[in-house]
């Protein structure tokens, strides 16, 4: 039972620390997974449970001898059901397994976060969002139901294939999201949506990013239902680009709006004319309506920033999250406090979420400065987001790294509610102690 | 502060029974909600938080000396806000005076259950469904952010004017729904949507109540999104019209699925076209396309069907959902029970969502087998109903009248989770005591 970690489970994906662990053990079902507890509790063994180790916050890093639990050998698809329009799987499927499965159904499971290797636990325990989450939610609004293992080894099945419930508490969602610290999520049932017959993208240039938030109101207040409406700017993109070695698509302006719709032709022809009107009246004429071909190119770009700038420098991944209204006001602010502290940033994310992806980009700084210089940037960021209404995390969860800034930043009542729930659902914290608060 | 209790708060409203009350409070803001309970912990009153009362499972019934909290007082409209489509309102608001409110602004807030006079925050204490839960959700989905004052009088907002959050506990979840009984919802940040354009709504006429289902199916799993999708009988509808004094629609068929689509023109028309043509292939040529006036007629009947049946009878009203296709074996099992009791029922519905809403009628029964006859039903309906995996309450709540069968049937590790959630926020139990579970 207790087998050999692997190397790069013992490592922290972002920093590069390297932790320990007391083993390691790969469940096939869900009986083993209720023993492997029910033994770890008799012991006081702490555990966390690791699916495809695609996390970017350092949720399952092990430093403190705790047992690893890796679901990714519970990788079987049980049933695609027709008729209520759900996936159930094992907790260790990977988001590229079900998509694979999938593709030639009329069917898709819509959230869809960067990571095609993460599994569909780690993405419900870290309520995973991704490109499409503006138009079809994030990874919460699309599950139905889970089997859950308690820290005491009892097996609790949460929510189900019933579209309304107003039977008791919500203990679906007190699950989702809670990064592994409550219970152990062994199966799921995935919600599936017909796919779109078609879609089609349109991307809006700006020479000032603050034109940007008004364009981005006007379309979440109008009729139009946008898939992904995505922000980046031309320097982002350049290291995209690069990354892929693809020249630099023609692009008018230097900050942009990423838009697709999707649906039937019809649909699709009918929203992309409501937006054309909505960006003539705001007197934008510098938006471009892709063919399939130039769309492809663009959103290859797109889903390539990171890699691009993580093959140029080491950097910090943020995920921020701020009221709509308070979208280019943050990134501005954002820009203005690397620039003070000598720090080199891309910025990006999903615009009509409110979600700001930034790297924050080491470049050639010595260790000690770059530390020192991180530390100022992330102290002051997550207090001014704090105090926008802001969160530190909208789709990658707390995990470790982020910890000391949410609790520093999140009102005493919340976070001791927090507690109260941990020490109700897990009294001995044996479940991935010390993770999202201590 | 202890003000005397007026007599329809004492009632329960649908059996009858009389209660009694320690007194009742209307706060006017969330100083004074603490006050009161802070108040009432120091001396282990046990609390009841009213709002409308138009509940309908004997929630806010008191019948051990409870005191009732009547937030009705506490309704400021605080802020519409444009940019982030946002209504902040106290939680006494109405949801007529909402409505009112909206009315001449592009923006509406979707959830639509029955009864206007409810308060925004017992909706949110029921998560309330309603006609267009299909399209755009129940009230959870439609609620941001909410202050609560837990059981211990200290405050707490919970969600917020952030899309996506991956920042610690879903908190906001666990008090929609909770009855009450987990701590006391005094404003709400509502989500509100541009309103569409126009709608248009069709009738299907099935011979066979067992016909109706694969057309239900048939429309989920297509690309057509119905705001509503509502089914009922010509039986049922009769009661609706001797009610309102209307003559009844010529209609071909027993059954009946009355379907909205809304949107741009263009978009009902095509939604429309997509309908048709699902119906030709499924050789159904029994629906009609109704003029607007057609369809505000049938949705005023559809609307009046329980008043038309309490107009006629004492009546048992239910609330379960099941999974959606179990939707008309359900039915076909409520009528054959209903016959072999020899009770009367009104069965209808939201199709859409698998809820089934059916008036179980005493008629001229004595009162004693009518007491008997039903509990007879109750049991084995909800035995039946969590066998196939459904749920007591779609959209109602538990309350008092549920709690039973609920309790019942509920798997024990479920229940006991609820326990523990309770037992962590109310060490005391003196939120809403003995509701939902005991």
């Amino acid at each position: 039972m207790y087998k050999k970690v692997p190397a790069a489970y013992l490592q922290n994906k972002v920093t590069g620390e390297i932790g320990n662990a007391a083993g390691i053990f790969y469940p096939t079902n869900t009986a083993e997974v209720v023993a492997c507890i029910k033994d770890a509790a008799s012991k006081q063994q702490k555990i966390i449970t690791v699916g495809g180790y695609t996390g970017l916050t350092g949720a399952t890093f092990a430093k403190q001898e705790e047992f690893l639990l890796c679901l990714k050998e519970m990788q079987q698809i049980i049933k695609l059901d027709k008729q209520t329009l759900t996936l159930t799987v094992e907790a260790g499927v990977t988001l590229q397994a079900i998509q694979d499965y999938l593709a030639p159904t009329p069917y898709f499971y819509a959230p869809d976060p960067g990571s095609k290797a993460a599994t569909i636990g780690g993405t419900a325990a870290t309520n995973a969002g991704g490109m499409r989450a503006l138009k079809y939610g994030v990874t919460r609004d699309n599950i139905r139901g889970m089997e859950v293992v308690l820290a005491d080894g009892s097996i609790v099945f949460v929510g189900g294939l019933n579209n309304k419930d107003s039977s008791g508490y919500d203990l679906k969602d007190l699950f989702i999201g809670s990064e592994g610290t409550l219970g152990v999520i062994t199966q799921l049932q995935l919600k599936l949506r017909v796919k779109p017959a078609t879609s089609r993208s349109l991307l809006i240039g700006f020479n000032n990013l603050t034109d940007l938030a008004p364009v981005v109101y006007q379309i979440l207040a109008s009729t139009i239902t946008p898939a992904a409406l995505e922000f980046f700017e031309k320097s982002g993109l350049k290291y995209a680009a690069d990354f892929l070695k693809i020249p630099m698509p023609t692009m008018t302006g230097t900050a942009f709006l990423l838009l697709t719709v999707d649906g039937s032709n019809a649909e699709c022809l009918n929203q992309i004319e409501s937006l054309k009107k909505l960006l003539e009246e705001a007197d934008i004429t510098t938006f471009k309506i892709f063919t399939t071909q130039e769309a492809n190119l663009i959103w290859q770009l797109r889903g390539a920033i990171v890699s691009g700038v993580e093959a140029s420098s080491q950097q910090e991944p943020l995920d921020i999250v701020v009221p709509i209204n308070q979208i280019t006001d943050t990134i501005v602010y954002m820009k203005k406090l690397t620039e003070t502290l000598g720090l080199d940033g891309v910025f990006f994310g999903h615009a009509g979420d409110g979600n700001i992806h930034a790297c924050i980009m080491r470049q050639n700084l010595a260790d000690t400065l770059w530390q020192e210089q991180l530390a100022t940037f992330l102290n002051q960021l997550y207090e001014k987001i704090a105090a926008i209404g802001g969160l530190p995390s909208a789709e990658h969860g707390i995990g470790l790294l982020k910890k000391k800034y949410f609790m520093k930043n999140l009102p005493s009542e919340k976070l001791g509610l927090m507690r109260q729930l941990k020490t109700a659902l897990d009294p001995n914290a044996i479940l991935n102690p010390n993770k999202i608060f201590d």
